[in-house]
């Protein structure tokens, strides 16, 4: 085969799988080998994982005990810092284009929150309001508005508002958080946006200056509120792995500005409800579960949509078992059933064909509603006055504590 | 001749003269005539100029007379504006790349001050730190240094502070501007900014940036604590022509984003002492008379550099009289020499050849002394305390009287 066949076999099968902060579709299931090869991150082992536990004395999250959380860069190096006394920061954010999230969209600040409470960090969460404003055509004040409803529920989830500083890039950015941009954007061409992000001449300019945007929180002096003096603090991102383009433009820029690459902690996506081959969309109602949706809403929705791995039959489930690789239920419970024997437990039995799909979606349908009637509750207790709180701009005097 | 042969031809002569914001150049003078073509703007004639001086009372200022500001866009609305008793703001700017102004970055200063005098109205002052820091690859605490050295220099121009808000883009960056940024990037293809600014891909992804920062203060939403509520207000740019490509830009983008075209008031470039093939230089030394010059450098300056009309003997000189289309003391004149009578007494006995260039030096060395020695006087009475009062985020309350 000749080197243009190769190059022409290797672009198609690029196109397979297309995984960027915008777009994550792919003609299967997602090949999140090949992903961690063609971005460069590493997989998480066991090892690193039993650090964790060790470091902190935290039981392992279930995000990492079932591979949730997949691939790293540099969170060894997290690890080693911290294990030598140093602190470190967390940062991670969400872009507000929906009113109400999805199952998938809590799933990186379950993590955060579970990271922040096991190393006692603060972090920082940006909201790109101005990203959607630009990408989704939302006015301004649209953007804003979602920003602030998202920001209800991600502080439902649980944040320690002492450690915790929430902002929108239309209310904060300025002052350090500029020059930061500034100095970011100089060390990026065009090119190397269009290589990383795949943006066209047709797009606009703001497209192509938002990544100094995301980029940023990356560095301590983005918030000399928060870290002043502190600018060689290391930073973890927790996120899925379609942010990944953003972080690599971004470590391959740190050195060059002064500061450390931030370390990242990347998850799979979370699957639509109709099977894996790509992450939910914020649009589709039908192929999520919403954190605004009601039990009842919830049965029905698993019931009819959740893709399922049973048989045709019944005689035919009872004697091949259900195919559990591409079974929806089991696979949201491997997200959000805690219990590892209970989860083996059915793995086991719906594997051999001794239980249906229908017990599965019923537990499913348990767990989430439990899951999402507690969000809810703790979101109805999330008042203006405590999101103007967390977006304050104010020191966090114990946040290391 | 064919198509193509005619391409190459017109593409041959835009390269004669090349007229952006980081490059002036022509083979040899510039030809403003077709600048105006090829910008798509509009000469500024008498009847314009007889309009200022009926509606504002004040004699036209040398630089209206002299065809020094020879170029608009929309002037004559905004004196129908006027004229039906509405207000407007001005809008200049400067890029601080360099510790001292010379002569020509005076121009548009001395001439916004005149506006802000005639039309009694206020006036903002973009010093554009961030463009430099990313062209020049000043520091970023460099380029402010030099923002606020800048600041000197423009407040000893006299500008009323009841009326006058200068601001910095690493200091004002944000909130409302930053929205403005954002609705303005959005309308602007990366297509559309390669062919105004004739960037590259090679180029960083900053100087794409740019260009809707230089926009927006063209907006009065931009300025909420000196415009809230005054959506409507139009805006005039005092400007040297080579900034024209911005303002094409921002008055193609206005009207889709809700504000009124900003209008421009465009000058001739000041010349370099060698001679009219572009604008001065603020690196070489030797092509300028700057603002920190001493009476001796000017006159030294002023013998030694500056191109003259004169015949290269005497006796010629007498004979055939002073070349007055390329002599550069009596261009320099016609900028700063107030006295019409006199500049056409200098010029009718120097074009007859019975002034002679020395004679003529000895007055633009008198005349150029005063100015800077008044300008050095009245920069030494700057203090940081007013450059903090001219920067200062605050209303203006009195800026319409």
């Amino acid at each position: 085969m000749d080197k243009n066949e190769e190059k022409t076999q290797v672009e198609e099968q690029e196109q397979d799988q297309v995984v960027n902060p915008w777009q994550v579709s792919s003609k299967g299931k997602i090949d999140y080998d090949k992903l961690i090869d063609q971005f460069g991150c590493q997989r998480l082992d066991t090892s690193l994982i039993d650090r964790v536990q060790r470091l902190t004395g935290h039981p392992a999250h279930v995000f990492l005990r079932r591979g949730v959380f997949f691939a790293h860069r540099d969170f060894g190096e997290i690890l080693d810092a911290y294990e030598r006394g140093e602190n470190f920061y967390l940062y991670t954010g969400r872009g507000p284009s929906s009113e109400a999230l999805h199952l998938g969209h809590l799933v990186p600040f379950m993590f955060t929150k579970y990271l922040q409470d096991a190393f006692k960090v603060p972090l920082v969460i940006q909201l790109t309001d101005d990203e959607k404003c630009m990408w989704k055509n939302l006015s301004i004040e649209e953007s804003q508005r979602l920003a602030r409803e998202n920001a209800k529920d991600i502080i439902a989830c649980g944040f320690d508002i002492t450690k915790t500083f929430i902002f929108s890039d239309f209310d904060y950015v300025g002052g350090a958080f500029y020059k930061n941009m500034v100095k970011v954007a100089k060390c990026v061409t065009y090119n190397k946006v269009v290589g990383i992000f795949g943006f066209t001449g047709e797009d606009h300019i703001g497209k192509v200056s938002f990544p100094p945007v995301q980029a940023v929180p990356s560095f301590p002096s983005s918030f000399p509120h928060l870290f002043s003096g502190k600018d060689h603090l290391r930073c973890l991102i927790p996120c899925a792995i379609d942010q990944d383009p953003y972080f690599r433009m971004t470590r391959d820029v740190a050195p060059r500005i002064g500061y450390h690459k931030p370390a990242l902690i990347e998850s799979l996506f979370f699957p639509a409800l109709q099977g894996e081959t790509g992450k939910m969309s914020a649009t589709d109602a039908s192929s999520a579960i919403y954190v605004t949706d009601s039990g009842k809403v919830i049965k029905d929705k698993v019931n009819k949509y959740a893709f399922s791995g049973g048989r045709e039959t019944i005689e035919l489930h009872r004697k091949l078992g259900a195919n559990l690789e591409v079974d929806i239920p089991v696979k949201y419970l491997s997200f959000f059933l805690d219990d590892d024997a209970e989860l083996e437990r059915i793995k086991m039995e719906y594997g051999a064909g001794r239980m249906l799909t229908g017990e599965v979606k019923q537990i499913l349908t348990r767990v989430l509603t439990e899951m999402v009637e507690r969000h809810q509750r703790a979101r109805a207790a999330v008042t203006d006055e405590m999101v103007d709180a967390f977006m304050a701009v104010r020191p966090l005097p114990d946040m290391f504590n």
